[in-house]
């Protein structure tokens, strides 16, 4: 179904945009670090999940990537951080406060830090900026943009917010729709605008994570989906089914209240319209003609499972755009 | 100097108030909650210091007393908890957030629990009644007012919030005065007005505090010295001057700056029309001759000489309460 190619030698490497969420998104961002330079390479993270949690603000996607890059995150959980300790949060447990949401000792500094320099005016991205350099990131991770926006999951119990839903609720309640408040009055970050406009771009990578909780909170970004429309490089997303399932979260489980199948098609339509290329772990019917396709391993247990998805992705960009030289070339 | 006398056999036990600040004064609330029953003491605390911190409200010496009073006292630092991890401030040092005030983990969920709270509208008062009973602490820990009365210290290099001149500047700059910001607009805490009104009032024990810096704020919330005037019961010092100096902190220091000798008569004279007794380490010269004087070891180690000390305080008030009974009899 696709026609990769081999890319064609001394091709220059331009810039690459990935649009992310947690986990999943993240793995992947990692291994597009690992393989395009810093200054090359803007990570636009989703911020509809931010919340207030007992006067902190916290990004749980900013910093589940932040985590992610600085070889800090937490393996087992998901979140969170490595080598972490629990004494602030038992020692809550004991005085009362809430605990449904859980911040271990380090994390909190970030919290706490990050709390204190929005109060005093900075922006989300200046203080994300500062943070990662201090962690050793030279990639740019970027809020989607600096404004607020809110996830709303509605259920069949009616709406609410999304670390409600996902953590205190997990994800049990079925979900109706999902809405993005503040979204359409919300401008895109600056840098990750100017990264997408960029003529030497060389791929947009949507990584794979919750299209409905992650990914859709960035496109619902007032102006992103024209954005999209206007790069000069591809639009490749990578399907975050794997084996026919999700590899974690309620995706699936979203998919099926919804009325889908859990499939790439599923993925493919979803996205119809905005992507060239979807890349998957194995072949489907029902993925629409004018999407390119690739089939690839897309687990990523190991940081060299990511480096490869990120190089496959890239490469998958690559074809399509020598593709569309092809198609150019016949045309002339 | 004094007339100690032996308590009356049977003479009823009344209700006890403790006015204090940090560390010391926090030592002899801790042996007045082991001699007088949780439900007769009620502990007036110093507020003067509290501040703003990292997007905090820090009442360090309501923590001090509370720590202290349920066993949980860090006996090396004078301030903060046992069995402490710093892995939020080692944290936030590499992040680049502010470190000069130290807070541990477990010190934190206090620290974010009560400015959740506080933000929620609740007073300090019940914030502090509800941890307190968390904490299996049966005393009652008032502070001086549910208003915000900063301690302001005026310097030789122009003036300091309290935390700033103690903490950050380590207490180096020389003290010129000191004054209470909102102190004149403040109410005293109502439980605490109400106990030093309360008809079977035994006694009110000054605790071996920083006279200017812990309970000067005290003495000037609006109200607080007229209150002390009507009280039924003595009201009793006990001198922070040990060994002919500081046991710990500015005071020595201060005292000097402000032209006083270290000794149990400044102190003497700075509670002058106030006190009806003063409980010091050794006989002095200079005491006022309104002052009943007791000579008692004052240096506060073990829980047993906490508890000794608590107990002397209280005879030496019960000692000037039936001094005044021998009074009437002889006038009468």
């Amino acid at each position: 179904m696709t026609g990769r190619q081999e890319l064609p030698k001394g091709k220059p490497h331009g810039d690459v945009v990935a649009l992310c969420g947690g986990v999943g998104g993240a793995k992947l961002a990692l291994g597009l670090s690992r393989v395009v330079p810093g200054d090359q390479l803007s990570i636009g993270v989703n911020t509809g999940d931010d919340f207030k949690h007992l006067g902190l603000h916290i990004s749980p996607d900013i910093d589940t990537v932040m985590y992610t890059l600085a070889g800090l995150a937490n393996p087992e959980t998901g979140w969170g951080r490595v080598d972490e300790t629990w004494n602030f949060m038992e020692t809550l447990s004991s005085l009362g406060g809430e605990t449904w949401f859980q911040l271990g000792d380090r994390d909190m500094a970030l919290h706490v830090e990050r709390t204190c320099r929005l109060r005093a005016g900075e922006t989300l991205s200046a203080i994300t900026a500062d943070i990662c350099s201090r962690l050793g990131i030279a990639s740019r991770v970027l809020p989607m943009s600096d404004d607020p926006v809110r996830t709303l999951v509605e259920t069949e119990t009616g709406p609410m917010p999304f670390q409600n839903y996902f953590v205190e609720q997990r994800c049990k309640p079925a979900v109706r729709s999902v809405t993005f408040a503040g979204a359409e009055r919300a401008t895109t970050q600056r840098e990750l605008a100017a990264a997408l406009l960029k003529p030497n771009l060389r791929a947009v990578v949507i990584c794979p994570s919750n299209p409905y909780l992650s990914v859709d909170p960035i496109l619902a970004v007032a102006g992103m989906r024209e954005l999209l429309h206007k790069v000069c490089a591809p639009v490749v997303a990578v399907s975050p089914v794997v084996g026919g399932k999700a590899v974690k979260g309620p995706m699936a489980k979203i998919m099926g209240e919804l009325g889908h199948k859990v499939s790439h098609a599923t993925i493919a339509n979803h996205y119809a319209g905005l992507i060239e290329g979807l890349m998957v772990d194995c072949e489907e019917e029902g993925i629409p003609g004018n999407i390119s396709v690739a089939v690839q391993s897309t687990m990523m247990k190991t940081l060299d499972d990511k480096i490869e998805l990120a190089r496959a992705a890239l490469s998958f960009a690559d074809d399509i755009t020598a593709g569309r030289g092809t198609l150019q070339e016949q045309r002339a």
